[in-house]
């Protein structure tokens, strides 16, 4: 995954921990796609400060990962059930559901990730 | 959900966050069952040092969920999850794949859980 998108999950997902300041600096950058320019001149801050900010706020979400691994869990589990969700529809486009050996390994596949949330 | 098992949620959730005597403390208290005195007795502090720190620990892991919500979440798609599984254990206990509807069923829910990710 591309680090821009990595972050904003990273965001996403331990936002709330940061600042209030840090989130709106990493906000504006990673989910409104401001220029380190237009975030300086929206809060009224030196552009090298939006830098350090973005980057300060960055290795912390980075931290809270690297301890929690929250979103690895997710990211493997959005696609083991995505894997799940696209073999069942199969079965669906099949006309009738008839294909037991699917239902079977989507079974497996279900107990695997519910095993491991 | 009693209490005690959710603060042990809690802590296999966001227990790296807390400092490692913390984490030392609240472990031996929710996962291994020891008592106030035990702990006291086996980490050389004052019983109410012992209930100090578990009582601040619970309460940081508290904020912890309060601000990310993500054992909340967890719950809620373990038990949607396995709703799943059961429904298409259903299926493959009728004998033969045969039952359509539930098929569909489990698909949009698994729609559901994977959009709320």
């Amino acid at each position: 995954m591309e680090e821009h998108a990595k972050v904003a999950i990273l965001l996403d997902f331990y936002g709330q921990l940061l600042t209030p300041r840090q989130y709106q600096i990493l906000d504006l950058y990673y989910n409104s796609d401001y220029t380190l320019g237009e975030i300086a001149s929206q809060l009224n801050i030196s552009r090298q400060g939006v830098y350090d900010g973005v980057k300060k706020g960055k290795n912390t979400l980075k931290e809270f990962e690297d301890k929690l691994g929250h979103v690895k869990r997710f990211l493997k589990h959005e696609q083991a059930l995505k894997k799940i969700l696209s073999d069942l529809r199969r079965v669906k486009c099949a006309g009738k559901v008839r294909d037991g050996e699917i239902i079977d390994s989507c079974i497996e596949e279900l107990e695997k990730v519910i095993n491991d949330l």
